[in-house]
């Protein structure tokens, strides 16, 4: 299981920021380091905020994506099993919040290492930092709910409903 | 000046938020409605987080971006002066924090409404709503920090530095 994407186990997820297979997606990697998790991501020029510095924006995506990721894989990862196993969890969003310490540079590679910090049900807090060339340029905390368990009746699998 | 586009003023804007040129940008227009600052956007499919709906990282960075463009408005109406007038300001993101209430659908246009909460020096904070077809989606806080003002002197201009 060492150094498994978490992402390459989201089969048909059609999302923008960690579709494995979205054709104009940032198609963030993530996996585990020990307890933490990481992903690097190479920044392209379209996704600028001001010349040569990243989109706050899509750094708060690769944000929110890393940690969903996270999310997931710690769940597995707390019931023993392996990331292409039943039940299938997925989760989403419930905060966000992104401090921006210093501008991130589009000529390095992005380095995103999340932490979880709560497991409580079918919520878990986050904290995640980005760093560029070893500077650390944001820090964010970010909670996200289980809002799909394959296990789960009818109804109850819809995500919002 | 009624219903002038922030974005229309900033000239050599290469963010991907808000850039109005951008050549595949979210391209979003903010304008005044009395005290409020609005902002409509059409979403593309591409943008999906999950099936239909909108990613929260792109949810994020509309937000970011309209809550930007207000914060550089409202510094010029405080002092009177129209959107093409010097000095130029520019304001950059200091912290933002979104709380998803519900999913926000591909399938309608997003509607967000900004409103400045505090204005102190460089520093303005706002609140952010977003609606989906008259539907509360998501609610956000954002402060904002003027990095540049063409009438500082030379090194004090320089974003981050």
């Amino acid at each position: 299981m060492k150094n498994q994407v978490f992402q390459h186990f989201m089969s048909d997820n059609v999302c923008f920021g960690c579709g494995s297979q979205h054709p104009d997606g940032l198609r963030i990697e993530s996996y585990w380091d020990g307890d933490l998790s990481v992903c690097t991501w190479t920044p392209q020029d379209k996704y600028a905020g001001w010349k040569g510095l990243l989109n706050g924006g899509i750094l708060a995506t690769l944000v929110d994506c890393h940690c969903m990721g996270t999310a997931i894989a710690d769940a597995y990862r707390r019931e023993g099993r392996s990331l292409d196993s039943d039940p299938v969890y997925r989760y989403a969003t419930g905060t966000i919040s992104v401090k921006y310490l210093k501008p991130t540079p589009l000529a390095h590679d992005v380095l995103l290492v999340a932490k979880v910090t709560s497991f409580k049900g079918r919520k878990t807090e986050l904290t995640c930092d980005v760093y560029s060339n070893d500077v650390h340029t944001a820090t964010a905390s970010v909670v996200a709910i289980r809002v799909f368990d394959s296990s789960d009746d009818g109804e109850k699998n819809a995500f919002g409903q």
